[in-house]
């Protein structure tokens, strides 16, 4: 009785006035201000479809993994530690697990000990926490220009201001940091890390110079501020090379963040954050409000399979399967890309960075490129601050080398007709007023 | 050359003054400042010495998973879905698990569309979100009192102020949660949500009476505030009953809660929320900057135990487990407990929650009851304002009978020697200055 009631005190109401579009409007936090669902989205539905070549997201190429072998490891995780596996587990990450990512980590000069590693639900997680940790409302951010789309979006749910700083072939320019630090105490703003991405970076697809990584941490110690190293990448360099970790030279100021989504697999959402003692202990605490544990199934498989299987020779094959692709869509940019284009030259990782002639605006392009069956992350996304509209990023980790010529030959043939027009109406900017904004993070 | 001469820089500042502790201290983010770690996490590790019967942790008992089985189903999933389950998924989860959801849910009334559920790495990461989209610093979260220590974690997280609403044997009083909203209103303070866990209930063992339900519901509607109810133990009713859900009567007021944690396993982490489809939106892009996605795994794992698995005799049995617990610690209670001490009656659930007599503080005593070999959580950890000294959680979920009514034994022997003391001086309050602090949410 009482609810039929109801049903007839709330209709009037609906008579009143058209309903607010989302009656919770007035109740978010000020932080949900910087979320708004990325047009992007809906071309993404496109975007997949099986005819559609797509340069845009950053899937890891699985398919070298060994799944028969994986799936045995999994069952006897589950048969053998079934009870400790399908159990809560400690924020901070099954034991081993932190000892086994120490073994890792050494590859890259790194000595830590494994009480300072905590695990997380991928190193997206890792940089949610951090930021968490360190970013008050109006802080600011040091990023590379551009910088990864995820953490843009982490330091955006936090507030902090994102303050770039631009690259060139050799990655971070140092010249620029201390620029943007000086002139960022000039203006009274609190920067609270640089936050970089030293190998095969995400979207870029440079890698910071040895000769400039001391000097990077040398001009973040003496400005006081912290240095987040996130490298997913690391182990993926084409020639097998391994560069010293920022963390190996400076562990004091250093938060590195490392993941097994590129080295293994990204659906078990393994990452790990290593940390200053004393900022780990935060950390734990961060995390286990965040989520109370990461799987502790997650982990323990991740742990078998760095004991039974071998792992470096897998990352091996996934470095010739990457390597294969970059050779494929470098030689189809050389092919087909029209004149006053140009490219970064990736040695590692999954991304080439494309600068387009000026006039062409690659977000407002986009939804053309995906009729013409190519889809990529427009620049912008990767920005902060509305640049990278004459950029765009093209991932080459995903497709088959055939299908990368096919997707640059298409992509090389949209840009054409994009610079007829340039060169008849002067410019296509504007052209279409609301273009997609950013990639998905989940795929980036 | 370069680090032998800054090894050499460096070496004069340790002369200088003694490093402080955290060379990171004013770095950290105002947040933090709620972060402290719980003293009980020292005392953890000897409560869990497999001599002190621990009536502390609130991990679900999982002896009566088909581990074999279920070995044999996470096999399947990587062989015959690898690909995918290995790959990153959106934000959003895997389409299939959230019909599945839907299925569950529609056990206790709720009409609900797979596209308004959002998976998450445990209902701990939906609390997260949901505080994150909505509290800013200094806004109020109504809880009952005591309540869920992770989610008072959360809240504190993000600087929400906790305000406390008392519960009777029939859970949230509705009269006080109406004074607390007027109140908190008086005050010029910014009321975000109601958080209830309205079944059987973490830490209070009671349930919120189905006549309150409406009450508490148009109470919350009429002082324009939503409602978070959070549902991990609404299966586990000890016979067989289960309640329909505040969401179902309301759902555009309310965000609900669940996991698969208490009705299946705690490890895999998959816990998900049913949002207004507004709020759906910003919930997806706020996991997404949070986690990118929860674990591909995990989500096919359990999709395929729905399917394949007799899931709702798997959930009986565990009723059966904790029914025969309670009865066990119930019995044990009413068996050896000194005078003066009360305790509710859980009818589902994992939890006990006991008063002491005036004059014991049950926060200086556990240090003393670890030493008579039995743990359990003081009650001022489930209190965001300092009470609770006279209260304590018994959890029932994870030992034997036998062991539960041995602790029992032990408690009472431990609390009679309190009130000899008490009955002596007059009160043992504050005769040891640093108590353990709150229990670990992750056992919680």
């Amino acid at each position: 009785m009482a609810r039929h009631g109801q049903a007839g005190d709330t209709a009037p109401a609906t008579e009143q006035a058209p309903r607010k579009l989302d009656p919770h409007l007035d109740r978010y936090a000020a932080r949900t201000e910087g979320m708004t669902a990325s047009e992007i989205r809906a071309l993404f539905a496109v975007a997949s479809r099986p005819e559609v070549v797509s340069l845009a997201g950053g899937m890891p190429n699985l398919a070298a993994l060994p799944l028969e072998s994986l799936a045995t490891q999994l069952s006897d995780t589950i048969a053998e530690d079934g009870q400790v596996a399908l159990q809560y587990g400690s924020a901070h990450g099954v034991p081993k697990l932190r000892e086994q990512i120490c073994e890792i980590m050494a590859l890259e000069n790194i000595q830590a000990h494994p009480d300072d590693v905590v695990i997380t639900v991928g190193s997206q997680m890792g940089l949610d926490m951090v930021t968490r940790l360190f970013c008050d409302p109006g802080d600011v951010v040091i990023a590379e220009g551009p910088s990864y789309v995820g953490a843009l979006g982490s330091f955006t749910a936090y507030q902090a201001e994102v303050v770039h700083v631009e690259m060139d072939d050799d990655g971070l320019v140092p010249s620029r940091l201390e620029e943007a630090l000086t002139q960022t105490a000039k203006q009274g703003k609190r920067v609270k890390f640089l936050y970089t991405i030293p190998n095969f970076h995400n979207p870029a697809g440079v890698t910071l110079a040895v000769s400039r990584r001391e000097q990077v941490l040398e001009i973040c110690r003496r400005h006081g501020v912290l240095v987040i190293e996130d490298n997913p990448y690391g182990l993926l360099g084409f020639d097998g090379q391994v560069y010293q970790a920022l963390r190996a030279t400076d562990p004091d100021n250093v938060v590195y963040l490392g993941s097994f989504s590129k080295t293994f697999a990204s659906g078990i959402r393994v990452g790990w954050v290593l940390a200053p003692h004393a900022v780990r202990e935060k950390l734990v605490l961060a995390a286990e409000s965040a989520t109370l544990c990461p799987p502790t199934l997650n982990q323990l498989l991740v742990s078998r399979y760095l004991s039974t299987h071998d792992w470096m020779g897998q990352i091996k094959k996934f470095r010739e399967i990457y390597r294969e692709r970059r050779d494929a869509i470098i030689s189809a940019l050389e092919q087909h890309m029209p004149p006053g284009c140009s490219w970064t030259h990736p040695d590692g990782g999954f991304y080439v960075w494309v600068t387009v002639p000026e006039g062409v605006d690659t977000k407002a392009m986009l939804p053309r490129a995906v009729t013409a069956r190519v889809a990529y992350a427009s620049g912008t996304g990767f920005y902060a601050d509305g640049l990278g509209s004459r950029q765009m990023r093209l991932s080459y980790c995903y497709p088959t080398p055939e299908r990368l010529k096919e997707g640059v030959r298409r992509l090389a043939g949209v840009l054409e007709s994009e610079l007829e027009l340039v060169q008849t109406f002067g410019t296509v900017h504007n052209r279409l007023t609301s273009g997609p904004e950013s990639p998905s993070p989940d795929t980036a």
